[in-house]
This record gives structure tokens, C-alpha cells and sequence, in this order.
């Protein structure tokens, strides 16, 4: 995973020896020496076999090794970068061929998830396959001012993004929370916007460097001219409405916003931007530009002035004139600029624009003077995605790759930046923005693919995005691992591959791995659940935590006022999203029929017996109180379909009153509990719906 | 833990709530400000209250707080620091007094374990209480050259460190194998001699602030003259055997060492270790000394010819001119010197040694002319420690502490570094060096202390191992924790708290809290496994792991050749020491009686059950096969011992055959397999003989 594009399956497996031995021809940048011994370790720590050593360089290469790599050229690490590569693993031994040597990184981690065993030995499996990526950027948006994620964090992201090929790593550093990056030129940003922590230049390069290594884009993103109170809490001459601000520290969208017609303002940014597009090799800059309320532009005269004078008739027009000197200033450092969907879309009127729509004139959709080399980010779905590539922009989608919404994978799975009549198009539930979804969904489902070909060239990928108010550096693997890996194959691997089942199959062995190279997603949840029981056994918990899931989309922040400093330490934060065990439960009752019920009936007994054990951990203990909320749902949910299922069992008549205690049940049971929903009451429902 | 030196408790307990506030009054060091906010967060987060912020500094701090902190002056980290304080846990308020805000830290780590709940609520329990330590030197030994523990590794490490209250990080730096400090004087020893991985001096400042602000020493050994192949790789012209030299790959004592009586190996270590003590604060600096097995000196005839002119008649003697010529230099970087116990004791036999012993000439046991401000380090047993002691020399012990060798935690906790009549002393197992250790043990236990007063005050404390040849970061922490919480104790507290069962039922519970602030000792072992068995429900494996143990010891090495690249992610490094569970089982076993026999029963029919999921699980995965293998001894010893008390409980006799049968079974059962012991055989043995 992700699923190569073609691929040949054969018996003629490699057999894993010590001797094991790797050698690259060719011209290649040194990162993949690097690439080669990672590899090596981690096949000896796969196999456990002894090698001599794992280092692989210049120095000792074979003449001739059991794992030649052939590449054609150096490979540079920016967008369209060639990652082809074709990889055959045969009896007498294995061959990769790539373009580039980032190509022959692929290629290994490919290799690696080959390994098998039969016999007591370990093997590649036999293979012959091309691969290559369907779009060329790949991302995860990772954002640091909510909860600040260490160097540790951000490496072992990268592992395990390389682990499922993906190549862009978007930084997020300013919001108003904090402003998270060293300033030399304006030390006070991250000394007194930072809460102390940032990350200092050397850290920068360090990631930088760490990400080239794996072939992975570092893209920065300054959040401008809105969500900037970490950067007006020490400027606030730069403001729009000139006071005295202080970090943020709840979550949301709030008003304060630079000032785009102070020059100041450009002569602030034009010191902060050379700087921070410095630290970074990649071409892309993103500055955000999402959420300005431009109430306080419209509070501000002399604001208003200027958009007369200028002839810019709405917020986004002015944001636009923004973002042309903002473009400006970084183009001096060779960037090209990239910014959320808000900045192109004109603002008009919903009916109109559904209008537009259906005369496919997609030009007026959109602002006249944005500049052509600009890539835009849609987070807010199809109707900017549609609008930007059909005029022209490069765009990459990230609707429906909102990880901390707390979806299942298959959810993101279907979701595909290029939609087409043989796609399942799930409408977004947290629909805010998409005024006229189900128009679009109908035509392309009617055949229409909306695109032309030409067109489609420019959706050039997408980027799941790990937003991080209710995420901290415990409990963020477990948001964005495994279901990332999900997306991860949708952007890489052909359109046509949309079998759930299969994902999920594949993604519960993916998991291990990526935990394999530092992934923290499935050892932390235990650990925050002893620590909140104090106790090592904690098993009676985990078997209800299992069938829980944390409340979907923004509804946690809706029930409380969670702030930077609020304990994300709670059951909710143990709970993670899409666990397998929920999979696997609810496949267990969605498979049963009143003539196979064993598999049912064990799990009942289970839940039903569970119970006490969880009292006698949990009771008395506030902190697990949801933990037993839910249990106690789970126990009366199994003894009433025990009591449904005896009865139909013996042929008795189930009782209407029966049915109606059952479906007071299952309203109780439906009900969040602790910020957390129990999620195998719908399955439970509809099997006594279906055996009534 | 540590157990505080004087506690009342109290039923005043003060209720935690959101409004929780502290302030510190006095003159104190800033470091207290982020202890306190340390404290605020995990408070926070323990108990789950919405705080309005953590943050605690000069401006915001109340006027009148619940938690009120008093401190007489500014804490320098140095030996000898006060570290004493009081603590009041009242209904009211809570009341820290400490003469030093590193006592003031002190305390709020014994606060943070006095957190409870009842009634819904969370509380400090109410206490009266002053505590101060018993040693001044309380320190962990982490080695560096053999398995490299990067940056996170160390700050998990003295955060678990600052909890137990221990205060020398003890830091190892440069062996046979590696040399892990950036030299900017010779960078080509970081360059060529680290495989890629050392501390840079940004990284070393980083540590060194880190610790400070926890109280904690950093003191770094560069290992001399012997265990210096990694600097001898690269300047062989130091060497005493002058020829190309590798890095060294393999564990164990090597013969390469420096050249002594060159004036180019001290111009050469005048810069080097002119420039690492600059790197540390800290007035003590450890200079090795262990290991040289002074053949290569025999074999270079000048450097034979140099002892004869300088009436050096000894290994130990030349080596003694070499510390003295290196202390001269480190001396004006004001450091005094730290070293193993070799470099003091005399090279006489052992029956001579004895009679010095027996007759109470303790001065010629040792070299004559050793500098006074020597700090010894004994790692080989009493004779070293008594002798040094008796001739005035601060010393520290750590042979008892070797927490590599798998030993449990009652093993060093009743280690004492001043043995007394009243100490359970356990003659170390690994016993090569104490040449007389049983006739000091009669000695004490006959109510001769050895010690007078005076000299009991130069055993200034005691320091844990953590040598790493068998050991990576992933499993480090669990080779540390929670056995070092035992030593800490002992380091810290009353000589005369020595209740085992008392210690284990406070060491599972401070194991919870030292995986909280980042140890992974119990999360990594089941991710290993998930990793081995390729699954993410592991249960019946770890039941068969609960109850093993990695060979005590050395044997692991002497069954087969490790290397730095071998794998170390089999099943033996799954395997941590004196598991709970094991402790548990056995307690099970050594209480059962045949009038109360369910616990027993009930726990060796899930062994006998448990081994069919086993197989199922492991069957045809070669790394698994140690796992297999102990769960057959366990299901066939489960049967046996059923059969057994079947008999019993019937009154029938068991036959000769049975117990031949089973002396066949506990013979077989005791034996490694894969470098991992079956620890529940010897009780099950002894049940059967107890009730024959």
C-alpha cells in the first residue's frame, strides 16, 4: 500500500540471507545510499537475520549483489519530480530500474512490504511491476500553533509518509495561536508568540534535510492576512484595527487581520517572507489566505478608502490585491505561491453562482486578475476545485481529506480529487461551503465529467490536513495513522482501485509497519489509558474504548470551550478514529443470520460479562466515567438482543413491549457520551430490524 | 518513591480544582518557574480540569495561591546541592518550604504522587513532611557507543530521572566502538568515528539546560586510555601499538589503548578534553580507566623502558602517571576527575590482598600516590569501595546496580552502598572481581561495620548502568524502568526502608507515572511484538512473555556473537526483567496451598488454553519460534501440575513415573531458549515439593 500500477504477481520468491546484498548503478544523489542502508536495517530487524553490517556506501558495494538498483539520473527533490520506477524480484535475485534515485526510494519501500515468510525463512515475494504516482503532489498538512509537535513528531511523519509515498510535507507555523518559527530578523515573534516553542533554523534545516533524504517536499505556510494575531500581538501597527492583541488561545476563526494598505505592512512582510522562504529549498510557498472575515476592514475608513480609490469592491479583492504584493515579495526568492480555494472564488450570491454553474461559466465564478502560476488548495470542495482547474489553476483537493474530523478511511478513500461517473461522490456531512454539491454530483453521476481532459491536468493532487486544536505530540499519530496511508493510496495509485474491503485488509498490515518506523498510533492509546486507570491491566477498558469513536467533524469544539490548555489527556483523546475492532465488530453483526449466530452471541456474552470488570477499574474514577457510560450501553444492548435472540430462537413471539424498551435502548446508547459516540448501536438496530 | 525521610498523613485532603494556583516567594533560580508549569500541565492533565492556563511566570503569579512555595535561595546544580524541603498538604492550601528551588522541585515531584480520587474527586492527600536524601550522588549511567540514544531518548531520561529524584546523568561517551561528540578540534571523530550519530555542541548545551532545569548533573566519561579504539581509528600515532585500527563492532575488553608516555597523546588530549569540558557545567569530568589490559603497553618496548626509568612497576602504575597527567589538564578546565576503580587499587594477588584485608592494612591495598580529589567509581564490589573509602576517597558505588544484567529490582534495591549488620547483603552472581567478597560479608553480618563514621561519609552515593551493547532505543527504557526507580530509592531514602513487598507495590504504580512524562518501557514491548507477529492482537504471546526473562548477566554474549548490527527486535529483546506479571504468577504459586488451590488452578488451565492461540498466532513465523517453544513448556508443565493436584485432591498417590516424568519436564523447561528463560519453573518445582 499504496497498490503499484501494474503489477505481476509470480512464485519465484528471494530467500532473505544474511549475505543479503544491495549495490546502485548509475548517477544518483547520495540520498540513496542513505535509503539503501535504512533498508538493509530494517530488513535485518524485520528477518532477524546477522548481516556484517548494514551501512551501504560508495566504499562497499559488491560487484555483484543480490539487489541491484540501476538509475538512470539524479533525482531532485519539487514538484513533478520522476518517481517511476519498475522493481522484479525473481529466485536468483532482484532488480530495481528507476529515473531517478527517489524513483529507486519508492522502489524500496515497495520491496519492503514484499517480505513474507513460509517454512522458517523469510522472502521477497515474487514480482514483476511498473509503478508510478497518478498525481505529482501528495500531501500532509501539518499545523504546529494549536499543540506544538516536536522534531521527533515531524521525523517520525516523514517515516511513515515514505512509508506510503508521500511527497509533501505542508508546514503550517503561523495562525493566532503562535507563530512556531525562529526569527532572526523579528526574534520577538517566536520568543514572546511561541509559548517557547518553535522550531530554530538549524531544526528547519534539519527537516528539511530529513525530508530530501526521503524524497519529501517541505512546503512552509505563513497564515496571511487573516488567522495572523500571533504575528499582531507584537505588531499590532500592522493591523487592520490598531490595539493591543494577545495570543489566541481558544479555537475558530476570528476577525483581526493585517492591513493591506499600509506599505508598512509589505515592509514587514517583505523582511519576515525573505527570511522564512529562505530556510526552505522547495519552490512553493503557501500564505494561506483562508477565513478573513474582513469585518475589521470593513470597520477600518481609510481601509475603505482605498478599496474605493482602487476600484476592489469586495473583501477578496482586496485580499487579492494582497496577495499580489505578498506574491511579489516572495517571488524575489524564486517561490511560486500557494493559498486556500477563498482567495479565487468571487463573492457572489449562491443562486447566482449555482447559475454560472449551470451555463458553465466558470470564468465568473472566479476573480479576473489572480495570477496564473498561483496553486490553489480547496478545502472547501468541489465548486472551487471545478472553478480553479477549469480556468486555468493548478489546484490540489483537500476537502474530504480533513483527518481530524474523526471520518473513516473508506470515507477519504472514495474521496477523489478528479470525480467521475464511475466514482462514488459522498457528499461532505459538514457541507459549508459547497453551494451546489448535489448539482455537481448529479451531472458528473449523469456522464458529464465536467473536466476535459486538458482541464483535469490541472488537479495535480491533494493533501489529507492533521488541523491540531484537539491533537497533541500523544495523540496526533493516532489521528492521521493509519487512515492516512488511505489517502495516500488514492493519490498514487490508478483511479480505478476502490475496493473498501481490500483497503482495510491492506491498511491493518500497513499499520503495523508504519508503527515499525515510529508511528505512535497504536501504542499510545494503552498508555494514556493506564495512565488515566493507574493501572497496567487495562484490557476490560480497551474492550469498550474499541467500539467508541470520538465525536465526527467540529462537534467536540461545539460542547466545550477546549483551549490550548485544556487536558487532551481524556478518554476521547484514547478513543481513536475507525478502529479495527468496531470494523471487525460490526461485521460480525452485520454477517449474522439467525441460522449463523455463534460468532454474535460470543461477542454479546463478551460484552455483557465485560461490564463488571470495568467497574472494578473504572468505578469511582471520574476521569472514566464515559468508559463506563458506554460499557453500560454495550452490556444492556447484549442482553436485550441475548433475550431477542432466545426468543426467536425457540420461535416465541418477540413482545411489542420488547421492541420499545429495545428502541429506548438504542436512543440511550445513540447519545455522546464523555465527547465519544458508541458506534455498533446502528449494526445492532438493523439486525433486529432485519430478523423482526 | 522515593520514600520521603519523615511523613505523617493526614485525612486533610485539599481538593483540586480548576482554580488550582501557585506562587513561589524567596529568591530562587527561574527554573522553578517551568518546574511550576511542568507541574500545573501534568496536574492538568492527570486530573482532567480545564485550567485557564498552565503557564506560571514572575507576571501572572497570585497574590495568595493554593499552593504556596517558599525558598530561601538560588539552587546551583552541583554535588553537595541542598535538595531538602517540607511539604504541608492541608484542607486550605499546601505548603512547600525548601532551601533551594531544586528542593522546591523535589517536591513537587513528591506532591504530583500524593494526587487521588474519591468521590468524583481529585485531590492531594493531606500529608506533613520533610524529606531530604540520604546520598548526594544519585546517578544513571547511559552508554553511548554501542547503541546511540538520540536527543529524545536522554530528555524522556531525565524527566523519568527528575521524578524518581535521581541527579547525575552519568553520560558516556566514547568507546571501542563509537565516538558520539562533535569535536570541532578533530571533527574528523565525529565525522569517521560516529557512524553518522553524536550529539552536536548545540545538542550537549540543550542537554545540559535540560537537566539543570530538573536538578540534574551531566557528567560525561570519555573512556581512557583503554576502550578508546574509536579515537585510536583515526590517530593511531596515540596508539601504544601503532597500526590501522577499526572501529570496533563486537562487545568486550580489546587491548588497544593509548600510548602513556608520548607527550604528543597528552598534547593531543590537552585539546580534546579541553574542549568537551567546556561543553559541561559540571565540576566533575570522568576519565574511564577501566578495562586496559596492559598487553599492548608489554609489548612496546619503549614504553617498557619508560616504566623502568620512571620505577613504574605496574600496569596500574603506568596508568596512574597517565590519570595524573590527565587530570593536570582537565584541572585547568576546573574539573576534578571521576574514574573506575581499577585505576586505585593495587596489582597484588589475591591471598595477599586478603591478608592486607584480614589484618586491616586497607593502604596497601591501594596505589600509593593517587590524587586525594580523585572521585572513585567501584563497579567491581566492597573491596574496591571499603578500600577507597578507608584511605579517604569520595566514592560511589554501582557493582549491584548493573541494571543491564537483567537482575531484578529486589536485587539492587537491597544493594546498599554502605552495607551494615543490618543489610540483607546478596553476593553479587557475576562475581569475578571481589576477590574476598564472602570474608567481608562475615565480617559485617559478624557486626563489624568495616566502616567508622568518618569513613562512611566519603560513600557518596551510588549510580545505575545502563551499558547498551544489548540494547537500542526502542528498548532501552524498558531495561531502565521501573527497576532504577528501586535504586533511586535507595540512593534517596532511609537505609532502614527495606520492605520488598512494599517497594514492588510502589514501583508498579510509579511505573504508570514514569511512562506519563515519556518513558516507553511498557508501550514498546507490545509494539515489538505487534511488529514480530505481524498482528495487531497480540494477547496470548504476551501472556508466554509475561513469564520469561532475557538471560541474566553476560550469557546472552556468550551464546552468540553480537554485534552493533545484529538485530536486536527479536523476542529476547521483547522480554524486560522482573515483568509484574511474573511476579504475580509466582506469587500465585508460592500461596497456593492444596486447601486453596482456585487461584492456581484457574491460572495453569488459561496456560494449557492459552497455547493453541499461540500457535496459531506464531506457527511458521521463525522469530516467534522462543515463544512457541516456552508456551509448550508452560502448557505441558500447566497439564502436569493439573494432573498433580487432581491426584492430590482425589487422595490417590502420585506414582514414581509421574514424578519422574516431571523432573524430566522442570529440567527441560528451565532451559534457554532463545536467549530467554521460563521464570515460573522453579516455583511450580517447589510447590510440588512442598506438597509431595
Amino acid at each position: 500500500m499504496p497498490m503499484p500500477e501494474k503489477i505481476i504477481w509470480s512464485d519465484e520468491h528471494y530467500t532473505i540471507h544474511a549475505s543479503l546484498s544491495i549495490r546502485a548503478d548509475g548517477t544518483f544523489d547520495p540520498r540513496l545510499f542513505k535509503a539503501m542502508t535504512r533498508f538493509k536495517q530494517r530488513v535485518a530487524e524485520r528477518t532477524g537475520v546477522f548481516m556484517k553490517t548494514w551501512v551501504v556506501d560508495e566504499g562497499n558495494m559488491p560487484v555483484k549483489a543480490s539487489l541491484q538498483i540501476q538509475v538512470e539520473g539524479s533525482g531532485v527533490v519539487k514538484l513533478d519530480m520522476d518517481e517511476s520506477y519498475s522493481l522484479k524480484v525473481s529466485r536468483d535475485g532482484i532488480l530495481i530500474r528507476s529515473a531517478t534515485d527517489i524513483g529507486a526510494i519508492r522502489a524500496l519501500e515497495t520491496l519492503f512490504q514484499l517480505i513474507s515468510f513460509n517454512d522458517n525463512s523469510f522472502f521477497f515475494h515474487g514480482v514483476d511491476l511498473t509503478d508510478k504516482p497518478r498525481f505529482s503532489w501528495r500531501g500532509l498538512l501539518i499545523a504546529q500553533p494549536y499543540h506544538f509537535l516536536p522534531m521527533e513528531v515531524i521525523k517520525r511523519t516523514l517515516d511513515a509518509m515514505c512509508l506510503v509515498k508521500l511527497n509533501v510535507l505542508h508546514f503550517y507555523l503561523s495562525d493566532d495561536q503562535a507563530y512556531t518559527i525562529e526569527s532572526k530578523k523579528y526574534p520577538e515573534l517566536h520568543q514572546k508568540a511561541s509559548l517557547g516553542q518553535y522550531f530554530t533554523h538549524e531544526q528547519i534545516k534539519e527537516i528539511v534535510d530529513y525530508a530530501d533524504e526521503r524524497g519529501i517536499r517541505v512546503v512552509p505556510e505563513l497564515d496571511l492576512p487573516g488567522h495572523s494575531t500571533a504575528i499582531l500581538s507584537l505588531f499590532p501597527h500592522l493591523a487592520a484595527l490598531e490595539k493591543k492583541y494577545d495570543l489566541q488561545d481558544h479555537w475558530g476563526v476570528f476577525d483581526p487581520v493585517m492591513d493591506p494598505t499600509k506599505e508598512s505592512t509589505y515592509q514587514f512582510l517583505d523582511t519576515l517572507l525573505t527570511e522564512v522562504a529562505g530556510l526552505f529549498k522547495d519552490q512553493y510557498f503557501h500564505i494561506g489566505g483562508d477565513e478573513n472575515t474582513g469585518k475589521h476592514w470593513a470597520q477600518n475608513d481609510s481601509i475603505q478608502h482605498f478599496m474605493k480609490n482602487n476600484n476592489l469592491n469586495s473583501t477578496v479583492a482586496l485580499q487579492n490585491y494582497f496577495n499580489k504584493r505578498v506574491q511579489q515579495i516572495l517571488s524575489k526568492s524564486g517561490k511560486t505561491t500557494v493559498a486556500w480555494d477563498e482567495i479565487i472564488m468571487q463573492e457572489i450570491d449562491g443562486n447566482k453562482a449555482k447559475e454560472f454553474f449551470e451555463k458553465g461559466q466558470y470564468d465568473a465564478l472566479i476573480l479576473k486578475d489572480v495570477p496564473k502560476d498561483m496553486v490553489i488548495q480547496s478545502w472547501r470542495g468541489m465548486e472551487a476545485l471545478l472553478s480553479s482547474a477549469k480556468n486555468g489553476y493548478r489546484s490540489i483537493l483537500s476537502k474530504g481529506y480533513y483527518i481530524d474530523l474523526v471520518q473513516p478511511a473508506s470515507y477519504h478513500y472514495l474521496n477523489d480529487p478528479v470525480p467521475s461517473k464511475n466514482t462514488q461522490i459522498i457528499p461532505d456531512s459538514e457541507a459549508n461551503f459547497d453551494r451546489f454539491e448535489s448539482e455537481i454530483i448529479k451531472k458528473i453521476k449523469g456522464g458529464d465529467p465536467l473536466l476535459t481532459p486538458e482541464e483535469e491536468k490541472f488537479i495535480i493532487g491533494g493533501e489529507a490536513t492533521m488541523w491540531t486544536e484537539h491533537t497533541t505530540p500523544e495523540t496526533v499519530d493516532a489521528r492521521i495513522w493509519p487512515r492516512t496511508a488511505a489517502i495516500a493510496e488514492r493519490l498514487w495509485s490508478p483511479a480505478n482501485l476502490r475496493d473498501v474491503n481490500d483497503m482495510y485488509r491492506r491498511m491493518d498490515q500497513i499499520s503495523i509497519q508504519l508503527e515499525w518506523v515510529g508511528a505512535t498510533h497504536l501504542k499510545n492509546p494503552p498508555m494514556m489509558l493506564r495512565r488515566l486507570s493507574g493501572q497496567e491491566d487495562i484490557l476490560p477498558l480497551q474492550k469498550v474504548i474499541g467500539l467508541i469513536e470520538p465525536l465526527k467533524g467540529y462537534k467536540r469544539n461545539e460542547l466545550d470551550n477546549f483551549t490550548k490548555f485544556s487536558p487532551y489527556t481524556q478518554v476521547v483523546d484514547v478513543a481513536v478514529p475507525d478502529p479495527p475492532s468496531l470494523r471487525k465488530s460490526n461485521k460480525i453483526i452485520d454477517d449474522a443470520t439467525m441460522k449463523n449466530l455463534s460468532s454474535l452471541t460470543e461477542m454479546l456474552k463478551m460484552w455483557k460479562d465485560n461490564h463488571s470488570s470495568v467497574l472494578h477499574l473504572a468505578k469511582g474514577n471520574p476521569l472514566l466515567e464515559p468508559v463506563i457510560h458506554h460499557s453500560a450501553s454495550l452490556q444492556q444492548l447484549a442482553s436485550a438482543m441475548l433475550e431477542f435472540i432466545e426468543l426467536k430462537e425457540k420461535g416465541s413471539k418477540v413482545g411489542g413491549n420488547w421492541h420499545q424498551n429495545f428502541g429506548l435502548l438504542i436512543e440511550k446508547s445513540s447519545k455522546p457520551n464523555g465527547y465519544c459516540e458508541l458506534m455498533v448501536v446502528e449494526a445492532l438496530k438493523q439486525f433486529v430490524l432485519k430478523n423482526r
